[in-house]
This record gives C-alpha cells, structure tokens and sequence, in this order.
C-alpha cells in the first residue's frame, strides 16, 4: 500500500498516519519528496486498511498495490482450469456453444429448439425458466415446469443444460434440474446468490454486470470460489455505455484480460452484448479470435413469437451457417469446435 | 406503439406486421412516406408486443409511446405521497436527514453516533448490519447483533432507524428491528428481493442502482409498489461514469425529474454520490436547492477508525454545520429543515 | 513518481527500470515487499517519463504523484481569480448570469432577446454567430454579421457579449466583437484554437468537453493559461453517460472540486446540461447552492421558432421568475445576484 | 417525424403542432389513441424542424425517421467504397495493415521503423508529426522536420504514409508529405478541420471520437464527403468507458455496424483502443474476424524509449508474429493479408 500525502501535509499528519499503520502491524518506508511525502507500507490487510488511512487528515490518495482477489487470479494458480462435464470440457482446446432460447415458453418449443441447437453442434442447451425482468408486469418465466422441460431436453437428445438462477431460495431447485447454473448480470453483486451457488455442487457460469469494472467482477467470482466452488466461468455480454444503436456494448477486450488475470474459463455472449441478431455472426467470429472459450447464443425457431428478446434471436439457419462459419476461425486460432453428430 | 419499417422493406414485411399486430387485437393506422412506412398501433400489452414485432423483418424500429410504469406515475396519482412514520414526515414541506456510519461497528460506537445524529437536528439515524462487500474477505456487518443495538439506539434518542437488507430471507427479521428499509444500489434489479420488501409493512428506501436509468429505477419502484408497499423513497446515490476523481458521479438531474414523473419522495446521498467528505457540504446544499426531500449523510466520530467508508464520512463537527446551513437553503426554496431538540 | 513491479518481475528488470531512471537524474529508492517490488523516483519531468517507464518489462504500473497542471492550481495561486470585465466581476461574491438565445438567427431577435435579459437582470448576453453542428446540413450561424447584431444588442443594453469561437483562423475577428471569448465542449483538446484564444487579450469561458475528466479539462485550461491569458472561467455544461432521459448528465460536483483544484472561476449550464427547458430552474438553483460563480442559461422570446435548441431554450417568464429566486438562493450561500436596473 | 404528444396535451397544443408543421409544408397525419395523440409528418428538412417542434408546448418527444447522413449511407451508394492509392487498395478483399510509431522522433527512428514495418509485411507507415497532447508541457511532435522524414521513409520502402493533421491552417503543408490524412479522435467534431480535409485531395482517416455515437461519427464523414472528397476511412479506436483496466473500451460491434450503415472503409486502432500491447495481438485478430479492413498498429524498436504511447506499442518482433498469424485469421474469413515482399 503506498500512501501519497498532500502537498500540504503536516508533520503531525504524516506521524498519524505512521502511527495508524504501525499498530495495524505494518512496516514502513518513508520517502521525503521535493513537493510531497510518500509512505509505502507493508503488510496484511491492506485492502481493510486502505480506507481508514484515506480517511485521516492530510491523505490525498492510496493506492494498492497487491489485487484483492486470490484464488480466481492467475498468479495462484498457473495452469488453465478446464470444467469438465461428462465429456464436455469449458476451457480446454474446444470451443463450446451454448444455445437456444432467451426463455423457457413451452414444452413443445424448447424440445423444437434443442433438437435444432443439437444439429447445429451445440453441446449445450440454454434456455431460462426464472427470468430476471424489467417490468412486473412481463412475463416471468415457467418456473419449475421449465426447468422440467429442459431436463427432458436434455435426456431426449443428451445436451448440456444452463439456466438462471436469480434467488438464493431457489439454487437447490435449480441445480436438481441443470447442469450449469447461471448468475445474471443483475445479480453479479447480489452476494447472498453469490454465496449459495458457491455451495452448490455444480459448475457457474458468472455474467459481468452491466458496468461492473473486470476487478469487480473477478471479485464476484473470488465469493464464489471462497465458498468451496472451483468450477466458475466467466461471461462477457456487453456493458452499458452511451451508444445507443447497440443494446450494449460488447467488450471484447474483457477475453485477453480475463486469461491473462485468471486461470478460469471465459464465455462471450454477442447475443446480449448487442441486442441485434444481425450483428451476432461478426461479433461470434471475432470473439473467438481474440481467445474466447465458448459462446452462448440466443436461438429461436421464430423469433418474432419469442417471448422475450427476439430481436436478438438468430434464427436456425443463420445459427447452423454460423457454426460452419465458427469451425473455421476457430482452427484458424488453434482452436477446436466439433460440429456433433450432425 | 409506432413501428419504423426499413427503407427497403417488402409489401409482404408490412403485412406481416399489421397481421400479428390484428392477430394481438391492436388496431392499426398505415402511414406511407416517401421513404418509409410507419405502422401506428393501439392496444394493451404494447410493451410485451414491441420486443416481438423489433424481431420480424422488415422492420427498422419500434417506438413506445407508453411509460412502462403505472403506479408510480404522476398521472396515476397527481398529489405528492408523504411518507408518515411516528411524526416524521417524508416527502412534505420539511427536509428530513438521515444520519449516521456507514456500518454499524459496536455498541458504544453507534450509541455515541446516534446521540450527535440528534444533536445536529437529524430524525433518522442511518446504520449498515448487513453490508453488501465488494469483496468476500471484507467485514461483513454485524447482523442481527447490528439490528439490536440499533433498536437500542432509537429507545435512547427517539430517531428513526433506516438499515440495509440485502437478502430476501432476511426481510423479515430486519423489518422487526427498523422503521424503513433500505435496498441498496447492486440490488436494485434483485427482483426477489424487490418482492420481499414490497410484502413487507415498511416504508423502503431504494438506492438507485450504479448504471440504472431512471426509467429502470422507477420500473424496480413500481415492484414494490405492485406488492401493494405504496412507502417508496428514492434515493439518488450518484452514478458511474468514466470520471474518477469522485468516487461516482452524483446525477442532481435526477431529483426534478423524479418529482415530475412520479410522485414519490427523493432522498439524495452526498456521501456515496461523491466518496469525499470534501464535497458533501457543496453536494447537501445542491441537493436541497435542487428540490430534494431530504439526505442520507456518513457521519462517524473518527472517520479512519470506521471499517468501511471512512473517506467519505463527516467528522460530527461538520455535520454539526452542514445541518445549520441546510437549514438556510431550506428555506431559500420554500422547505423547512428542522434542528430537533438541541 | 511511484513505480509498481509485477510479481515476478526479474532482478533485471528492476535494474532496468532503475537504470533508466537513473540515466535520466531521478533519485531513486528501491522498497521490496513480501509479493512486490516498489520504485519510489523523484526528479523533474515525470510526466515525460512516466509513458516510457510503463513500457518497460516488468512494470505493472506507474502512479504519479504530482498534478500535471501548474498554473491553474490552488497551490500556484491560493486566492481565488477574479475576472473583471468593466465593471463586470466573475467569481467574486457576486453571481453572474449569461442570458440569451443558443443562436443569434436576426438582428430583431437578437436585439428584443438582449433587451428581455437585461430585464430580467443579467449582466452578459450570449448568442452564437459560429455554430459547431453534428450536421453539415444544418444552420451554421451567421458568422460576421451575427457578431455584429452582438456588438450592436451591447450598445444597446450595456450587456457584455460572450460567444463562441471555433476556429484558430477566426479568433481576432471574433475578439474584435465579444468580451468573453467561449470555447466549446466540442473544442475543448481543439490545442490550436486553445493556443489562439490563450494568444488572444480577452476572458475565455472554456466549456467542458462531452467526456472529459476533471484533468483533462484543467489541463485544456492550462494551455490557455500557459499562453499568457490569464482570465479563464470553466463551464461545466453535462457529461455524457448512458442515461437518455436528459440530453447530458450535469455534473455539479465539478464545481467544488473545480474550486478546491483551481483558483479560477467555474460557471453552469443547466440548458446544455439538462437540454429541457422543464429542469432548468432546479438545476439552476442547485448549481448556486453548490458554489458556482454563474449560470449560463439559453433564454428566447418564442423557444419554437429557435434555429438551434429550442427545447433547452426557457420562455422569458421563466427566466425571469429564475432570476428572482436565484437571488434568495445566492443569498442562502452567502453570495449576491443584483437584478440590474429593471 | 413522428411526434409524441404529452397525456395531457390540450386541444390547443395539438393544433400548434400542426399548424406549425402545416407552414413548413409537411404533410400530416393525426393518430388519436386512447392515452396520447400521435402525429406523424411527412416533408423535407424533418432534421431542422425536429427541434423546433420539440420546443412546442405539449409535446413529449419527436422521433426522427430517416437517418440524417446521406452520402455515406449505404442506401445511397449500395456497393463497397474501395480507396485506391497507388496499388493499395483499401475496403476490398485484400487487409491493409498501417504500422509505425506513434511520433516521429528523429530521422533514424523512423527510417529504422520505416525497414521493419515493410519486413513485416505492412504497406502503409503511421507516424505522427503533429501530436495533440493533453499536455502543453509535452513533445508536441517535429512538425513538418518529421513530415520530410515520412517522406524520406516513403522513398527508400514504397510504403504509403498516414499522419494525422490538428490544424484546418496545416492541412495544405500536411497533404503534400502524405497520402492519407489522419483525423484524431479529438477532433472528430472539428467541423473546420473536417472542412479543409474534405477540399483536399487526399484521402481521410477518421478516428472515432471518444465518446461519439455511431451516428454523430458518420456525420463527421458526412462532413468530408460533403466537401466533395470521397474517400473517406472511419477508424474505430476506443471509447471511454468506466472501466480503468484499457485505456479506451474497443468498440468491436462499429465495424459490423458501419458496414450495415455506410458503404465506406472501416479500420480498427487496437494500440489506443487498449492501450497496451498485452492485448494488441488478440484484438487484432478479433478485428478482422469481424470484417474490418484494415488495422492501424504502433510498433517501436525500443518501446521505453519511445516519446509518447510506449506502452501500447508493439516490439518488431512481436508485430511480425502478430502479422502471421492474421494472414491465417483473414483467410478464415475470407479475406486475404499479402505479407509484401519479405
């Protein structure tokens, strides 16, 4: 922790500050400059510390030097977590691809929409039974009958499942039902949810909030590896900015930055991160080049019927060109994305 | 609901429109331009509609024209809403002050905050027992025991208590010991937890989230209100931007417009909207003049000892005179700002 | 200048990055932490260098300590800047408002406009005779004869004229006309026409650009400054973020930090800061309350026949009710606003 | 133009609406809903007239139909816009790459840089010779010193040269060393240098600026086309964002976007648009994944020696990899990288 003293600062200031920091336990170094006097200290809990020190008089700014986060960071771990489920592998040489719809609307839909995401090569079928809306007045989700509807997908034609989980009440039912459990943007600082999915025995996929800065969202994944859970990947799906032609804008920068901070799998959602279907097919491309793990895409038989998110939504021949499309930038990365048993 | 259709799209696009437009009973006005074809469209339901006919083709944009919120707005209900509790009173001609640390750390430190909050004027003590951490290593809040003493506080002083819930599960127990709620910013999409306090018999503070529009703000309002809770407070607690000499950029926008739009009581929150003990007074004094219905101030007796947000919070002695000179911008603009029993 | 190692920087790396340092008369001391290294250098011309040292191998980051501005600080000047303008003076006790319309389209509007601001008691008129359009489609302005109807609209009314300057090429025939040379937010890292108007023997009003930090904008400042032109007042006129509600987010914890950095006034915008007419008063009296040494407000006898931001524009009822209630806000805050001779 | 009329609109307003837009010529159609009045408009000059209506009493908001650029829209011109210059075609099949140091710093810098960007494989050499600094106390760039050693560098290699012009005064002296004119981010709302670059004779290199939309972008292109020079190339170099990791957010989704919307070049800047060279390698590659033209790359012998941008500039070693590997992405796409004559 380095702390730089106002260029005002008083003798008495700065020995208020030596004085704090050495009961904490620290050791410090003090470096008289021309203008300004900086105090570097050394110790455990810097992170607590730091904002009593800001607090004290004649503290212009602190400044940390090591990260808050341990377990996610790449420093801790030096290898590529890969998550292994049956013989799927997040994280490995394998693209993976989720896909399917925005929600859940009824039996005969999602067993339509899985058999099309398994055609496609889709290892792993999305589709949300609680869903997290604006409006109490807009559609809520089917609830436990979709999760229902996702299990028989799943056994019907042996895909993945990944579903939403928004309240820590629900975590346990959810996870009887699915195979990844998914934190959505809204609740990427909702710590309680956070918590409980850490205890669940089963893989999460953590979405970034919408303008949660990389650190923050590190940190979101941090609570859940403290609580016992190892198997965390990352989803990117586009923060809020000014522009308004997108819905979001997506942050594929946020892929090299994640592997290079953390040793955990990164997901890209072009779906959410653009809002526009017409867009989805340049931004997959490119987010596999810049090193993503998967990709999680909205697919619907007709979008226009879709219940929520439609516009979206690809359709399912613009989703199978895609993955044709995928195969190839995906070996030109060296990378893998194996189009199942088409 | 007005739908932009492109440039170039076909007579069979239109139909398509105005056909699942009929089939959901809206009626339907065609507007052929040079250019472009407009579809006007009235009927219920236009916001689930608009995302579904966004997907169809052909069409460019779709506009509503309709606010998404109902209760909350100020043609439902054309009076301001004043909040009563005891004979505190939220949203009328007096300014109400919340004051007090941001967590609440020991007994004797919260009785000793909670007897300045009186003497400097303030009606309701502010106090976190559940605080929501950025990270799962920091101080967590002391829970339950944090509830007691601030029940204990408002026996001693009289001052109403306002405190955190960050847990659906825990609505319950802190609306036992509290006399408002208060739902932070990263909750303010936790619809659970929106719920849950809109079934609780206590007036909520709702924190508007760090990236939230006002629309989605007062959309998460509507929740509670729907729940049958009419006691919402909104509370503008600055918002993030690319700026980072302040910890968030405080949005004083935000309080006519709310006063226009709905007719809830605003509670501004100089301490978080800025992260500077510095810029409070300047803010507070904003904030009244601006047309605020009252403020939500950290104030601890020695800042650096406080285990979270010490930079921000006043020392009781500017607290002391930020209250005295509200009181004269107070009534600049026709409020009223009491000192209590001094 | 503080410089950050990453954790497995090498011995030769921190060797190189002292070895640079060195070379270029930085004195030097070497802290090493349990994780981290950490170079503390002093010398002069660390902004300069602080690019390079960041390029070196090793490096994670580098923290400067000092501002890069001189001449605008608090520290170079401790008592505040006075602008006096005949017998005009902007940030001393007194409040100034600059009154008029965003364009001037006529000499008959521009003429009644000046005569309605001085009514109503402002002291300067604005109006634009060179405007910066997204459009090239759009009215530009009248250019010389505008400046024209300016100086004419100031022998009239004995207002003081301030107006826009966009180009380098057109600052003497712009200063031939004004007393206060504005320079827009559009133009505000514009450094060839910064160094003009710092060339220029007139007060410049430097707004503050769409998404500049407060840095950035006090820098621009300093280029004025280090011209030789010692009479620059900043504007904070909104900021962009998401937020769609208003045409930009005001900012106005600008002005005390403007206040706390600089010794030189800061004005408000609340027209181009709200871009609705409906926030402007509340906007208004918040940027008082919170210190501003002025406002700078579009006022227009018919705001629907404006040429340029009619919806931003007030009514002169509306201005003139402004201006009386601003005088008992100014007086809340210890300030003063004469209402001339009406 | 459709208008949106507020709930409570009067008869009156109503009226004042259409009459106004009567006078103008708009043909006009009224749409009664059950909750708001609805108005649509049909005539030229709808962007001019938008404002003003929007000033009208009543009305809640205008809606603006057809897209205000013309000339770089797509509709006009349906084929790809291809920038030819010598034999370097820019916006076809063929990937330009420009690389180069971010300043020119002396003769035998550049001529250096000059031989390892053509060994490399690029065509084009980037290297500014008047460099925007936020700073008035920065190397400011050698002005045309560095313009004849562009020039130089341009005779020994066959590389075509980019540079960026600040000054509409300079646009003339710059126009005769190079071959493309850069216009920075700062001054992509610089209507006079947009200008003076549209009379020349050269092509243009529009960075986006930093927190422009797509929108107000192409119409700084609209600007130079307007003028009467067609070849104009749009660069996508980040925007600000809250996050403080990069430098800028790289908005990936503008080049699908611009591609949809215009007919015109789009190149992609990932050395400012991250700000460090750890990421320069996978945005890259996510770049032309997504169908950008081209890339504009700094590259430095020696990054820490470097006068500005060391730390997002690539090593020569480190950018002949880089170029490798994007021969293999361009051709997954479709496209081809021709390695010159190595």
């Amino acid at each position: 922790m380095i702390i730089v003293m106002e260029k005002n600062a008083s003798e008495e200031n700065i020995k208020g500050v030596q004085g704090k920091l050495q009961s904490w336990g620290f050791s410090i170094h003090l470096s008289q400059g021309v203008e300004k006097t900086i105090i570097g200290a050394v110790g455990e809990k810097s992170h607590e510390a730091c904002n009593a020190i800001e607090a004290l008089e004649g503290v212009e700014k602190v400044v940390t030097v090591l990260t808050p986060y341990k377990l996610a960071s790449r420093e801790f771990k030096k290898e590529d977590t890969v998550i292994t489920i049956g013989d799927v592998k997040i994280g490995g040489k394998e693209i993976q691809v989720m896909a399917g719809p925005c929600a859940v609307e009824s039996r005969e839909q999602l067993l339509e929409v899985a058999r099309l995401a398994k055609k496609g090569g889709a290892r792993i079928l999305r589709g949300g039974a609680f869903k997290p809306r604006t409006s109490p007045y807009s559609f809520q989700g089917l609830e436990e009958e979709g999760l229902k509807y996702l299990a028989e997908a799943r056994e019907q034609t042996g895909l993945l499942i990944v579903s939403e989980v928004i309240d820590p009440r629900d975590v346990e039912l959810v996870a009887k039902y699915v195979d990844i459990l998914q934190v959505g943007a809204r609740n990427m600082q909702n710590f309680a949810l956070l918590r409980a999915v850490g205890k669940a025995n089963k893989p999460v996929l953590l979405k970034r909030g919408i303008s949660a800065t990389i650190e923050e969202w590190i940190m979101a994944g941090e609570y859940i590896l403290a609580e016992g859970n190892e198997n965390v990947m990352f989803c990117e799906r586009g923060i809020r900015t000014f522009e308004t032609f997108t819905r979001n804008t997506l942050d594929l920068s946020a892929v090299p930055i994640i592997k290079q901070l953390t040793h955990l799998p990164i997901i890209v959602d072009p779906s959410h991160g653009t809002g526009k279907w017409k867009l989805v097919n340049a931004m997959s491309k490119g987010a596999i080049a810049c090193g993503a793990d998967g990709l999680i895409v909205e697919m619907h038989p007709e979008p226009s019927e879709a219940l929520s998110d439609g516009p979206q939504s690809l359709k399912p021949e613009k989703y199978e060109e895609l993955m044709k499309e995928l195969q190839v930038v995906a070996s030109a990365v060296g990378r893998s994305l194996e189009l199942g048993e088409v």
